[in-house]
């Protein structure tokens, strides 16, 4: 076999490991808790179908490749909670590093076109970045919601935090954002989010 | 909220089921069994790093596209593993059962939209459709050998039943099909697969 297939190969399997793990966003029906790739899964569908809300027009590919890979670096780095304030400032640096080990495992241009992907995800400035990020944020948001706000609730979290994070997407799509300002909206007046 | 982003979200929620749908593959490192829509994020990156080695030029937004949602309609008709006998005959009618109710939830174009491309992959017939098919027997096949081949094993499995769903692979891509036959004659060496 030729080193540049044997390499894609590794990859390949080396990504399997985002299925352990684990964020704290629980499954629709109350079921149990997520993990990265189906996540990642999740959020490139939806930015297929919620494609016409974006606000500026986004090459729907890009998009969807920039979901399915975006969490790729937690296979080292763990999941780091949205609302994790000791975890956040440490998040860039194990990044950085997974980001180094796990890609160099596939051809050199492989390497540098899915870093340069992820770092485009990360930037936040393209129209193709910014809707990920609203699917990122829209997609724990709606099965939280659907199990009545639990996470929220076990988390102790605080309106200004949801709002801190889901304001952004408002950057990605006004449309999805007013959504999610009306979840947000409905579960600080069930209590689910603290004012 | 409008009628048409209403449905979208209804449809995102629904999907959510995927990720409770099993199949027969265990992840890598001796894992757990592997669910739907990890399968599906698995199998669109994988088109989306392979596709140089596809027989024929594709469209890879469409290929990837394809194989996340290629697998919607288990959510109601469970899943069929590939050497069940039994189950494969009424495979069909349960999916397309499926197909109707899950994909009625979006809105009339996104569902008609969504069915044709089911039906594409189904068909087997386009080079999208042959590539996408090459990605959902090569990403099992990967996992089961980096596992010694154990899910055959437990299953007694046939390098006959193994070839008759593999060689369908090469349609997609040659290339693909030699790492699979290596893999493959291996395992009958092994005694993983019975000869």
């Amino acid at each position: 076999m030729d080193e540049r297939l044997k390499r894609q190969l590794d990859f390949a399997l080396e990504i399997d490991k985002e299925k352990n793990i684990l964020r704290q966003t629980h499954l629709s029906e109350h079921g149990r808790r997520e993990n990265d790739a189906e996540h990642a899964w999740h959020m490139a569908i939806m930015a297929y179908l919620f494609r016409e809300h974006s606000n500026e027009s986004v090459d729907i590919a890009k998009v969807m490749l920039m979901c399915l890979i975006h969490d790729i670096v937690e296979i080292d780095a763990g999941d780091t909670y949205a609302y994790d304030t000791e975890g956040l400032k440490t998040q860039k640096a194990r990044e950085d590093a997974a980001k180094e080990r796990i890609f160099s495992i596939l051809p050199e241009d492989q390497k540098q076109e899915l870093i340069s992907l992820f770092d485009e995800f990360e930037a936040f400035e393209t129209a193709e970045s910014k809707f990920a990020h609203a699917m990122d944020n829209l997609q724990p948001l709606m099965l939280n919601n659907s199990n009545g706000g639990n996470d929220w609730k076990e988390h102790g979290v605080y309106a200004e935090q949801v709002y801190g994070r889901q304001r952004k997407t408002s950057l990605g799509s006004e449309k999805i954002f007013e959504v999610v300002d009306q979840i947000i909206q409905e579960n600080i007046k069930k209590g689910t989010i603290k004012e």
